[in-house]
Order: structure tokens, then C-alpha cells, then sequence
């Protein structure tokens, strides 16, 4: 994705590898200030991923497989015990953000490419889990484009048969470029279209608690240039009662075999309203994000968060020298406790389609992929 | 109300008048600040409906009440044109906030108290705005310790047909005493079951972009020692749907002739929820909040507030001193577009109960009142 700073562009994957460090564009500064975050480590990539440096399924798929190639390394080095050391790393990595499928998927990943090598030639482990990294991260590149493609034809169709000159898109939290290795998910069709030339306007739920619809996703969208709303996660529901809402796309995190399908929390009411109000709702998803050993939604593991993200909010202000910083503010009275889902569930029957690289699908479908 | 500073109680109203000067709880400041802000000419009180230093339904109708004794007070003053005055001040109050039937029902109370004297004794007149304006505020005080009383039965009964020890009880906004005069409407049957040594929690909705549930509703929980938990406005329907709530209360702002109800924005979402859990969904409003005038909910006058509520978020900080100061934090990238309607529509049939100090209604009866 091309990254405006300024004058300048330049372009970035969100996340990549080089040497044995992990690169990742650090997003719990954005939209303040654009920097990159080095791991150096195993260590270091894990503790990324679950304060959220790194976050988005793709990304976190990617990153993911990135550790598991820094823990190979480290393995090869150690010269010895090469697959106790990365039991100890998988189950690392597992731990850190345990509704994420696409960090499941990639570990599974790495895993089998090195397993399935029946000798003890520590370096060329390494290299394979490396080299299997990279595919994974270029795999999730791949899908995403592929969905910007298929989506952005059944979104201006849509829009078309509507007979609208702007179509209005909502979408929850923010499954962008950010949120994977480029592209995105949710938004690629809008980008895909934006490139066609077609006119498309975005309301971004500010995504409460830790608000990446307003802090990400407007950071992409102006990024692109494309216009767009930042909405309170109470006016959504108000927002399509007043038709200003075409139809709905958000990203997952994990979908089960039925088609139920986790996301970041309050999708499940964005969903619920569009459904209320007859707005298409779609679920734009690699099949990487597909857990077909779930039956459905209800065995899809959430993860609660601190309370801390509902307690205080992070914005910017100006210093006195006239310099941006992150600052976090207290909302409740101290001592207030709070409850931090960090995902929900919709359920299959509230989905109108989901969008993936290997077509377009029914929640129903997504068994027999 | 019994408000807790420290080891020191006293009684509090949430608004009231000495001499020409309204006096209230400054709501801007919780909850980190509790202070009295004097509102010493019309104009001021305007003011302080508008920037919600007043907030609530019966309190803006309080205040409303009381602008217009301060208007009849200056006319008197002025010694002439006192029906031209009052008008201007009429238009002054009324164009603070559009959505607040209270507001409106409070002017026109004192209007007709005014004006059913045919006589021209200004000082006559002035008394009785002011009489008129305290009987308002009286009126809303008794009108919600009735509906505590209604509803504290109600709730509770709930909670015993369902053999549970605890209830728990999910509120969006802040309907309590600061909303009102004295009791508060939603959280009056919490504050009465209290009184009677029942077992209540509450789950307080944050209620962005203003967090007024984080800031008020749990400032006067902490205050009566009830077991509260915040929440992000994104997880009540995920919390519904794990069985977390057992039912729902919230106020009101203007009521339609056939039940539709207008409250804080995000109820609508919450009240879908809880239909679609079939979880008991009650509104508790005074009367003075009906506006027969209106059909249904589509006819009522929605607010729309400053893009700045969505884009930066109140809170505060421990300043280099140790003291605690209110800070205001930019969320989204700088030039980002935001909407901000402060009130939805909740239909009619979404609603199990109006608790009313009249009785328990259906949202079909509202129109025999």
C-alpha cells in the first residue's frame, strides 16, 4: 500500500521480515505518527502481538508465522532439542490473542512444512520455516486482492441496481491494509472501486473500546482519499433507520463451519441492525480464517481484555513545545470495574455473503471449502 | 440525594434556585470534580442546558422551568413589554435543545401559569413564574420517587420469577437522579430494591461519544454502593447473549403519542438486543415527558451535536502536581468528518413496559393519558 507522509509516498506491507527481525508499521501510535516497530525476537514479536502493535487477522497470521521462522532460527542456533524449542514457541505464540484463527492457521503452517522433512539438517529447518513464513504472508497479499476484485463488483452492483450515484458503506473496526499484510479485507472492494472510479463514501463505527474504526480506518481512508464519516457505535442503528446506509461489509477473525463468525466486538449488533433494516451484510475473509474444526460459533474461544481499555481512553494532545503525544485519559470514577469482550459471534443466519479469494459464498458454503 | 464527599454526606438536589441564580451540579466536572455551577441570568441557564453542564430529562425541564422564572423576574425589572420579553426568552430556551419534551412541557407549564392571570401586576406575575418553576421541580422529584416505587416491584418480581439471588440489570446513558431533579427514572426501582436490602448488579452502558454511563451512571452507583460494571457500548448485545442480563431499563426524552420512545442515541440498538433475546426491555419516564402532539416517533425533532464529541474524548489526568485535571484527547486522524445525532427512535413494539408515576403502561396506553 502506497503511505502518504507528507510529500512523500512510499510503499509498505504492514508487516514483512528481514534478516531475523520482524518489521511491523507499530499501530498503536497511528494515527499520531507512522514508525516502524523492530522484534528482534520470538519474545518480542509475541509481546507485538498481544499489546497490539500488530493486530488485524492477517497481520496477525503473518506475524505468527514470523515468530515460528525467529524461534527456528533460534533453534538452529541452540544446536540442539530442535523440536522442543519450538513446541515452547508454539504454544507461545498461541497464547498471545487466543480468537485470532489466522495465528492458528499459521503456526499449523510452519509446523508442517518442517515436519514434514524426515531429517535433522537444523539450518535447512530454519530456512524452510522462513521460507514458509514468507508464503504465508504473501498468500494472505494474494487473498486479499483476490477479494478487492470479487467484492468490489458485487458492491457496485449493488450500488447500481439502487440507482444511486454515491453508494454509503458502513463498516465496523477496521479491516484494512492495516489489518493484514496489504490490501485488507473489508476495505479492498472499496479501494478496488475507488481505483475504478466509482464513488463510494464510508461510515466508520468508531469501534469502542479502543476505537481502531476511528483511529485505523479513518487513518486508511484518508490515506486513500476517500470520503468518510467517523460514527459513535451507538448511531449505527439510527444511521441505516434513516436510509443513510447502503450496505455493510466488516472483516473476521474466525469462522466457524456453519458460517457463524467472530469478530471484533459489536459486529454482532451492527449486524443484528442491518438485518432489522433488511441492509445487505457481508463478511469479506481469506479462507485462512476458516476453522472448519468448529462446529459453529458458540466454540469459538473469546478473548476478554483488561479493563483498563474501557477505563481510559488513548488519544493525542499538544505538548507545550507544540508536539503530538499519546496521552491516556481516565473516563469513569477510579475504581469503576469493567468487562472487555474483545470479540463477538453473528451468528449465519444474520450474514448475506462472505467474501473470499475463493469466491463469493453462502455461511452455509463455507463447510464444504 | 445523599452525596458522599469524602467522610462528609449532605443533600443534594441535582438543581435548584436561590434568589435569581440557578444553581446545579455541575455535570461537565464528574466524574472527577463535584461542584456547584450558579446560573445567575437567563442567559446563562441557557447556556448551561446547551453545553449539558444541565443534563437529563427532568433536569433540563427543571431548568427550563427556572430560565423562565429568571425571565419573568427580569421583565418584571424592566418594567415594560413583559409579554415581549417573555417570548424572546421562550424561543431562547426552547432553541437550546430540540429533542427534551420536558423542556418544552416546563416553558409551557409557566407560560399558562402566567398567563391565565388577566392582570398586569409584574411583580404578580413574577412570583407566580417562580411558584410555577418550583412546582415543576417538585413534581419531577415526586413523579420519580413513584416510578422507584412502581418499579422497584416490577424489577424485582422479574428477578424472582427467575430464582435468582442477584439481578442484573443493563442501563444505556445516565437515567438517574443527576438526569432529574431528585431519584432519577431508570435507576430509581435500582436505587428503591437497594433501599429495601435487594441484591442488584448493573451493567452501565459507556454511552459514547459523551460517556455519559461511564462518567455519571457509574459516579452515583459508586456513590449509593451498588455492584456496577462498565461496558463498551459495542458488547451489550454479546453480553445479552450470554445470558449476562436479565433486563434492560433506560429513560426517556420524548415520548410519542403511540409509545414510540426517543432517548439518549444507542438505546435503539440496545432495544433490539433485547428483543432479539427476548430480554424485558422497560422504559421509566414522568409524564411530563409525553408529547401527545406527536403521532409516532418519526415526528420527533432529533439533536444534532458537534463533530467535536465524536472526534475528541473527555477524561482526565493527574496533572504534574498530583491533582486531577480534565483533558480533552483527539481520537482520529486531524480533519476527520463525524456524525453526531444525540437521540434515536426506539418503536413502540419494542418496549415491554413505560413505567410512568401514573402506573405501569403498555406503549399502546400512552395515549389515554
Amino acid at each position: 500500500m502506497i503511505v502518504k507522509e507528507g510529500p512523500q509516498e512510499r510503499h509498505y506491507r504492514t508487516i514483512w521480515m528481514e534478516e531475523n527481525t520482524v518489521k511491523m508499521i507499530d499501530q498503536r501510535l497511528l494515527p499520531n505518527q507512522f514508525s516502524i516497530f523492530h522484534a528482534r525476537t520470538l519474545e518480542e514479536t509475541c509481546i507485538a502481538i498481544k499489546d497490539m502493535t500488530v493486530r488485524g487477522a492477517g497481520a496477525i497470521g503473518a506475524a505468527a508465522g514470523y515468530a515460528m521462522a525467529q524461534a527456528a532460527h533460534d533453534a538452529r542456533d541452540k544446536g540442539t532439542w530442535f523440536s522442543y524449542w519450538m513446541a515452547i514457541a508454539e504454544n507461545m505464540i498461541k497464547s498471545t490473542r487466543p480468537t485470532a484463527q489466522n495465528l492458528f492457521y499459521a503456526v499449523e503452517r510452519v509446523k508442517k512444512a518442517i515436519n514434514i522433512k524426515n531429517f535433522y539438517n537444523f539450518t535447512e529447518l530454519a530456512n524452510l520455516a522462513r521460507a514458509e513464513a514468507e508464503s504465508i504472508a504473501h498468500d494472505d497479499e494474494e487473498a486479499c486482492k483476490k477479494i478487492g476484485e470479487l467484492g468490489e463488483s458485487l458492491v457496485t452492483k449493488l450500488g447500481w441496481t439502487k440507482d444511486k450515484d454515491t453508494i454509503t458503506i458502513l463498516t465496523h473496526c477496521n479491516a484494512g491494509w492495516l489489518a493484514f499484510v496489504d490490501y485488507g479485507t473489508a476495505l479492498s472492494p472499496i479501494y478496488e472501486a475507488k481505483r475504478l472510479g466509482k464513488k463510494i463514501r464510508v461510515l466508520s463505527d468508531a469501534t469502542t473500546p479502543r476505537y481502531q474504526g476511528a483511529k485505523l480506518t479513518c487513518w486508511e481512508l484518508q490515506n486513500e482519499g476517500i470520503e468518510h464519516y467517523l460514527i459513535p457505535d451507538t448511531a449505527s442503528g439510527y444511521l441505516m433507520s434513516k436510509g443513510e446506509v447502503d450496505l455493510v461489509i466488516v472483516g473476521a477473525d474466525r469462522i466457524a463451519e456453519n458460517g457463524d463468525v467472530a469478530n471484533k466486538i459489536g459486529t454482532f449488533q451492527v449486524a443484528t441492525m442491518a438485518n432489522y433494516f433488511k441492509i445487505p451484510f457481508y463478511v469479506a475473509a481469506p479462507t485462512s480464517t476458516i476453522d472448519l474444526k468448529l462446529n459453529d460459533g458458540s466454540e469459538i474461544p473469546i478473548e476478554y481484555r483488561s479493563e483498563d481499555e474501557v477505563t481510559c481512553v488513548e488519544g493525542c494532545v499538544f505538548d507545550r513545545n507544540g508536539k503530538l503525544q499519546k496521552m491516556s485519559v481516565q473516563i469513569p470514577p477510579f475504581r469503576t470495574s469493567a468487562i472487555n469482550p474483545a470479540f463477538d459471534v453473528t451468528p449465519n443466519e444474520m450474514i448475506t455473503k462472505i467474501i473470499t479469494e475463493k469466491g463469493i459464498l453462502d455461511p452455509s458454503q463455507i463447510k464444504f471449502l
